[in-house]
């Protein structure tokens, strides 16, 4: 199919495909960064695997009637999405206390949270991706009250069925990383990736860190444990 | 009279004072300090100024049915004040974009807000002083949802004073920081100190910094400017 860059992140690449309207194709790249964009390497596999592990879980989710952005896994790097005006706002939501909550607020590693607690970040590679809150998203003019409930609504929905999910499959969901968009109608909707590069996931029994965390500190090759996530998975 | 240092802080002492219960002897230090105390100096002169506009000012909330831990002025760098357990949340208030707003999240410096601005900042000078939210504040079980809401009312009602006040005086309110803490009874109480250390402040017709970032930004003698303020808000 032809297709023309509409957008270049750090880890994907959106597509217009000439001749189909309404969807897009997002390619995973096999670059891995961390700590806004200073450390950068080259993963061989990366992409295909947070592509395919990212299809499982959007069709869980889809099974679970939460919907977003993904259609289909259409090769080993891509999968078909609907296009959508992407909010500035990085959702994080963390049921295990780990990352910037222990470096910047004291939180013991590894903490159960008493519930899920959600953060805002301002999606700027400019600024570095600060916490932020509700007031600055609206004085921003970035989004409205309403809109960030509903987020947030779907937030805590993603979490429930991905914990379970993920516990199904022997795997503890620390925390991760969501982003949502205005679809045509202007309809809010899931969107981006969700893999290994944007939840911390770690291994139920052993307590092994199965995610990006392995890149960020240098703890190995983090192919080999994306594979073993998307091992578990798929079983 | 006797006293006995039960808290020292980069700007203030804190005393109890011996033989006199549930009161306090709060004296106001020359020190200035910015950036989390990476930048330090001694300013003669600036604790007495701090002691009289703090003075004023919680005397004019008073006035108002704002309540705070504010008895009353005893000497040139000291104040009598209720014991209060400290929450360890710093309370800002922003009218105008000015400091992190811009620095962090591109806002234009001296732009009007459309509505008042709070932010909470953890107080821990181990962790500088992040911003944080609600979710992490209940989480740290720092205060709860109820509590918060009180602040904030609080904090809006204190701005709507001081907006009033300063302006009446020539001065632009353009931000500030508020500290809050349980008295005896459980009961939130206004607390800390409201000077040009803790507010932005700029001359409504020329636009002159008066307050502390210009010592933050080395642009002069800040006792001079903080006089400028005294005399304005004593006629």
């Amino acid at each position: 199919m032809e297709k023309k860059l509409i957008y270049e992140g750090k880890a994907k690449c959106i597509y217009e495909i000439i001749g189909r309207e309404n969807i897009y194709l997002q390619e995973f790249k096999d670059d891995a960064t961390a700590f806004n964009g200073e450390k950068k390497q080259s993963v061989a596999g990366k992409g295909a695997l947070n592509n395919s592990i990212s299809a499982i879980l959007f069709e869980y989710l889809r099974s679970k009637g939460v919907n977003s952005h993904f259609i289909e896994r259409v090769s080993d790097t891509g999968m078909l999405v609907r296009p959508l005006k992407i909010i500035k706002v990085e959702v994080v939501c963390r049921n295990i206390a780990a990352g910037s909550l222990v470096r910047k607020f004291g939180f013991s590693e590894a903490a159960e949270l008493s519930k899920p607690l959600i953060e805002y970040y301002y999606k700027s590679d400019e600024f570095g991706d600060p916490l932020f809150t509700l007031a600055h998203i609206e004085e921003m003019k970035i989004a409205n009250v309403n809109e960030m409930k509903k987020i947030d609504a779907v937030t805590l929905e993603v979490n429930l069925h991905l914990k379970k999910f993920f516990s199904d499959h022997g795997i503890k969901l620390v925390d991760f990383k969501l982003e949502f968009g205005y679809d045509s109608n202007g309809e809010i909707v899931l969107a981006d990736e969700i893999s290994p590069d944007t939840c911390r996931l770690w291994d139920l029994e052993s307590g092994k860190k199965l995610d990006k965390d392995n890149f960020r500190f240098g703890l190995g090759n983090i192919a080999e444990t994306y594979v073993e996530i998307l091992d578990k998975i798929r079983k």
